[in-house]
């Protein structure tokens, strides 16, 4: 079966094709995003997501939207790209990715000497680099991530970080697909993810259309899970890394931490370096958006929680680096203590 | 406001009536029971749960199912109440109450040597005196559970084990009422406990209806709600307690207990002392209820899972009692190391 492409050039080149996460496991449909709106709002309401996957598309969406400037004088495009980097850049303030790559395109703009037609070619060529980096970087935190995965492994994951959060094979399920790829037997426990279900809907339907054994768990079965022996190794994605490695991930993430290091199973993170950012010393400097109640309140429509009730409703949790076995990036495996610089 | 009633007489007597909690909170619709029927769907399809209101609804559905057997021959009445004491205990093997109660209703029958009218009478005295102690029972461990709540305190809870888990004030819930009930301010976290969210539904609900603030969390957020300070106190109710303090509960406070210990809050039982069973020497000899996967799988009618994806769906998971701060019964806290006997 064709891997799945969560994120890529339409065909004509004029627009960032994605699969639009908030329609599976039910409709697999793939849409075209071509302006600044359209763009945006795929971040917004989580069409697309993952933060590699939302770096890449928000680079090709820079290149997309600005399309209908190439016409404008310099000073006019400038003004234009400047305001859709910045709006890019804004939709989700955790993904240190999509600043990472929005930043990437900056420059490359700021380097290129020439009409709007040369600079918006050069984005282009830049975009496609990050595209094809990102692929390459899923495979390479695959192979490096291979020394986590005992023979049989039986992987706990949460949220979903596979090939629907990146353009490539995914970082926290990329040893998954590498494993399985090479004839080794694997397993993944799927932890739901509520409020948004990305372990229910999107990690066990990418891993079952893929042939790999999966079991969809609600997230307060984890620690139980590894009570009864059931989990050899937890695998998540990251969001953003901090200098001491302090990982921000899907809210969620951290309870699963606390509960493999009661049970001395190893909780390894998988992340493309990009989500490594050094200047934030710690956890404490990681800004966690707070999303909407109404994602808490109520389910595809169905309202789940009583009126007269608050909710809390954080986006993302803060693992300390004491609790991290490992983080592996596509530059390889660091171990404790953490230490990155830029 | 008139307090909840989560399992009463009918006015005529003749049926148990229930809040049907499969409706909740979005419809408050009582229903009346009857039959043997009527009384192990309610229980089986958790129309009534929360261990000790299955307890008393099993007990008094136990007296309105044979009211259309009292004018058989002490013998067929006899067989009838057999079958359907076996009936009634075998609809939730984990729930200890549930065996307690119909056990106690056995006994009385046993001990009653006279026509079946006379049997049936003094089964309906049991079993509403099963009923008025449950009530006291609550009101119990409100009272013993006081020293747990600092002022202002906040506690989390789990699950629903609350007015609407009991003919009472509930047991978790129960220390919560009476300090509010006595003018002191707290207010609660609400798991809203995946896969049938009766802490969004049915905590949510009796707290807001009862004037108390309450907020709804994910059951992935515990955690990162304790990391960020929020939380006092881990309060919740147990379906059974081994002789070693060993406490099986609804599926994901496993996690919470892990969590609470591991960022040193305190991590409290509230149950009726019915909930211990000095013959089961630990966690290890508790049967877990295993629930269908279409729990998990589907929300209201909602597909939330991939097809193509495995299922785990166990109701409860058990703490071990070295995670567990203090065990408050009806007839007093019970602080480590626990040692139950008959």
């Amino acid at each position: 079966m064709e891997p799945i492409r969560a994120v890529q050039w339409s065909p004509g080149g004029d627009a960032v094709r994605i699969i639009d996460q908030r329609r599976l496991p039910g409709e697999f449909i793939e849409r075209d995003l071509r302006s600044l709106h359209d763009v945006c709002d795929a971040i917004a309401t989580l069409a697309v997501r993952g933060a590699p996957a939302i770096g890449v598309a928000a680079a090709m969406g820079l290149v997309t939207s600005l399309q209908d400037f190439r016409s404008d004088d310099r000073h006019a495009f400038a003004i234009m790209l400047e305001s859709h980097a910045r709006a890019l850049a804004a939709m989700r303030p955790t993904a240190v990715n999509l600043a990472w790559a929005i930043g990437r395109m900056r420059q490359r703009a700021a380097a290129t000497k020439a009409a709007p037609q040369n600079v918006l070619a050069a984005l282009r060529v830049e975009a496609t680099a990050i595209l094809d980096e990102d692929r390459a970087m899923c495979e390479a935190i695959g192979r490096h991530g291979q020394r986590f995965l005992p023979s049989g492994a039986r992987v706990l994951t949460h949220c979903n970080a596979g090939a629907l959060a990146t353009a490539g094979i995914g970082t926290a399920l990329a040893p998954v697909y590498v494993a399985h790829a090479a004839g080794r037997s694997v397993s993944v426990l799927a932890g739901e993810t509520r409020p948004l279900l990305q372990g229910a809907r999107l990690t066990a339907w990418e891993l079952s259309r893929a042939g790999i054994p999966v079991q969809v768990i609600t997230d307060g079965m984890g620690a139980s899970a590894m009570q009864n022996g059931a989990v050899d190794v937890v695998i998540v994605g990251a969001d953003r890394i901090a200098a001491n490695g302090d990982v921000a991930n899907k809210i969620g993430t951290y309870s699963l931490a606390v509960a493999a290091h009661h049970h001395n199973i190893p909780f390894v993170v998988c992340a493309p370096s990009s989500t490594i950012d050094p200047r934030t010393a710690n956890g404490g400097g990681i800004v966690v958006e707070m999303r909407h109640e109404a994602e808490v309140r109520s389910l595809a429509g169905v309202p789940v929680a009583a009126h007269g009730a608050g909710i809390w409703n954080p986006a993302f949790d803060i693992t300390p680096a004491a609790l991290i076995t490992a983080i592996v990036t596509d530059h390889g495996v660091r171990l404790p203590p953490y230490s990155f610089t830029s």
